[in-house]
């Protein structure tokens, strides 16, 4: 029995690891179709946010039914919970990919964005692909010194978004008001996605050390 | 011991209660400190907002030693998880408000908002602090009726949220690109703010019926 519900565990974060594979994927297209308007490509991100709401579903069930019936304690608990948590974070961020996609087909066949800002999307969505990766693997290897090297890659995030909002609001800026009001979402969604895929790898890294890294209260177990 | 347990639990609740009403009130707050350009108060909702974070971290804590020593069951145990998730969203509802409080500050002595649009957010931010108080109420009282009315209002914010950015980006808009990336990134905190109290009453829901309202996968205990 105990057995079973180990092996049960193992495949709920192998499930939550999929989850978050698939939002950076998702990401990935979002990003391409936005700056390639892409049709198609936004069309399919659009369609399978879905699956990533379905497994969420899917994953919070059985995180219940763990707790319901096998009434987990000290760190099997701290596993579920964080499952729990993470599954909601990285629903998030498909909702924000999607959001991306569906700005691309607003728009099509016209590109969202003016040239100037491109590259920072091109920048953003890198970023907020790897970032997607590395909580994946963090996930899938409960490596905790990878899940605080992500805040390096959130800090740059950070940084490209506040630097896209000086060159929004500079008085150059020639692209008129539509276009800087979608630019300024875009931007929003990037920098929410990265803080999601860190708030995941720290969960993480919650379970792995009992404390929640840059967090306000202590989280010991009592 | 399983008396003191349920007065555990139920004090968990009030307190997430009391952390509702207070992200309610933070977020009236930085509304009248938006429309008013009120530094005063914008700058007490921003020096408050850690006594929010604080009660999510207690609450989370009590959470977790509930879990650990009392291992509950049944619709106990669903009321603990529903409490750790809505603790995260009233947290988010209070990270909102600030966001507002700031753009108050970051703008004065000026007005953030071009008097055109003042009258959107003084609906949004009624219908916000109106939709928290509701929040707040539910979790009292587990009246779920109450809680699927919550729908409505949560609609009336999206309609305003939707005409506000048919305002913004109208030929006519007179206020430049700045004014209205500001509109755009505040009529966004509020539209997720209000998102959030969804969330928050729809978890009481599913505490008191078993099933998430609008939900994709079931969600009955197993």
């Amino acid at each position: 029995m105990r057995e079973a519900y180990h092996d049960q565990l193992g495949q709920l974060a192998g499930q939550l690891a999929d989850m978050c594979a698939m939002a950076g994927e998702a990401m990935e297209h979002a990003t391409r179709a936005l700056l390639g308007a892409d049709l198609a490509l936004a069309e399919q991100v659009i369609g399978d946010d879905t699956k990533i709401d379905d497994l969420r579903s899917g994953i919070e069930e059985q995180a219940y039914a763990l707790l319901a019936l096998q009434a987990p304690v000290a760190t099997d608990l701290r596993i579920v919970l964080a499952v729990i948590h993470a599954a909601e974070s990285v629903e998030r961020m498909g909702d924000l990919a999607l959001h991306v996609a569906k700005a691309a087909r607003r728009r099509h066949p016209n590109h969202v964005l003016a040239e100037t800002v491109e590259p920072y999307f091109a920048e953003m969505g890198r970023i907020a692909v790897e970032l997607a990766r590395e909580a994946t693997d963090i996930i899938r290897t409960q490596d905790v010194a990878r899940a605080r090297s992500l805040e390096d890659a959130d800090d740059a995030m950070d940084d490209l978004h506040r630097h896209l909002f000086t060159v929004i609001m500079d008085k150059e800026w020639a692209h008129g008001v539509p276009s800087a009001v979608d630019t300024t979402l875009l931007g929003r969604f990037y920098e929410r996605f990265a803080d999601h895929a860190v708030s995941v790898a720290k969960r993480t890294v919650f379970v792995v050390t009992g404390r929640m890294p840059g967090y306000g209260g202590s989280t010991d177990e009592a």
